[in-house]
């Protein structure tokens, strides 16, 4: 039984634990952020930290476990990262090997677990404001795209950075970029308005990851630095295991959206 | 010859690399942002990047070198963190052994580099808006409290959270609140407004370390996480070997302060 809000999030993953919910997390826990998962070996962890540090719009830190600590400490009350995710993905040497519903029999002493920010929080948001969310509306997963952004590399992680693309009416720009700059936490501010050729993205309707969306007349794309980034510049870096959540199916935390608000 | 504005820093930069600089930089290069320095060896890095992640507030982190690194890369073009700094600090286990004003001969090829926020950038966009910052006007250095609210520990790294005090008029407080808070890379909003009891603070003019300052009848004592906590849980980590700057005797960046504002 549910007593409070704040139990919410904790019922979820009791029941992503016990495998009573499989699918995806977008509609679940609506208010509450949901975070991005990479488990690396400890010695790519200082690496994988400092290209975070060094691409923050991309790379959102929200939490990063101790080594070999399965439990969660700040985004959630005692979660098990090797149960509460509903799909991972295993990769060897860059390459998607399978995808399981909990780590138990992969799970190693010297991992070290991230939590990273998801877009989710920030649809919220600009849904909050009354700027519709176009892929979100058409019931698709969000236009991503490689653009011609360098990261900033650090040790074995190097790559462009992915931009999500929302088609935002004219008039709603200023307040689209003010919403999402509150929230650096899942990636701030749009890091390029309207001129997607600029970023070396050929067609705007033609996503490099997800789903193309509509783009209406009084309408402009506009695109920010996107959580799939880490992920792909981790798969390039072809470290020997990484294990990641499956796309979509996030770890729902404690924290309410409004948490990661910086003002 | 300075030609632009942007090559102040570098042209102050070189004066202290080359010993005509060698005091505090507090009136050094208005308008630039300065930085705090520790130095690890890369043994120590992973937890005090990690430290550094989970304490934000005390420990803003503004670059990080890659390891046996002396140049900068992001918040300088091509600093030498062996000359660049007036003063530094060598600590083995976490007793000061001496000062020096370069690093050429202790320099190792397994040491990493943080540049941390520093508060002087803070202090610059209060006292623009025309909040006086006491210490400044008294001559001061700012005065520094250790509290009762613990950091969150990393690895090696733990201790309680340091603040920095301001006296602020209370007609002035909510701008004060929303000045810092655009500066999160310099430590942002305050943590403790008024009641310096509730975070162990015995007597509000006695400060653990910098100068006593007046507080008006009209004034309320604000409270800041403080630069100093970094150092201090590196002291207190006693590693066989950490250097950092001076007191008051900061790495001048090419960064402006407006930089450093996330809105």
């Amino acid at each position: 039984m549910i007593t409070s809000t704040t139990q919410i999030p904790k019922y979820i993953r009791s029941q992503i634990r016990n495998n009573e919910i499989t699918t995806h997390t977008s509609k679940l826990a609506p208010g509450y952020v949901q975070a991005n998962v990479v488990i690396l070996p400890k010695t790519a962890a200082f690496d994988f930290l400092l290209f975070c540090q060094r691409n923050p719009k991309p790379c959102p830190v929200l939490e990063v476990l101790d080594e070999g600590s399965y439990f969660t400490k700040y985004t959630a009350d005692k979660a098990d990262l090797r149960y509460d995710v509903p799909k991972y993905r295993l990769y060897e040497y860059g390459e998607i090997q399978e995808e399981t519903n909990n780590l138990e029999k992969y799970w190693k002493n010297d991992f070290v677990t991230f939590l990273l920010g998801c877009s989710f929080t920030f649809d919220s948001a600009l849904m909050s404001a009354g700027i519709e969310i176009r892929n979100v509306a058409e019931g698709k997963n969000v236009p991503m795209f490689v653009t011609n952004i360098p990261t900033s590399t650090a040790g074995i992680f190097s790559g462009p950075t992915v931009v999500s693309m929302r088609p935002i009416p004219r008039d709603k720009i200023v307040r689209a970029v003010q919403i999402t700059s509150r929230f650096p936490g899942v990636h701030g501010s749009p890091i390029q308005i309207g001129e997607s050729e600029k970023i070396g993205i050929k067609d705007v309707f033609k996503p490099d990851f997800g789903d193309p969306t509509d783009i209406l007349a009084d309408e402009v794309p506009v695109f920010w630095a996107c959580g799939v980034t880490p992920q792909a510049v981790a798969m390039e870096a072809k470290l020997p295991l990484m294990i990641t959540h499956s796309p979509g199916h996030m770890f729902v935390t404690d924290l309410k959206d409004e948490d990661l608000s910086v003002i």
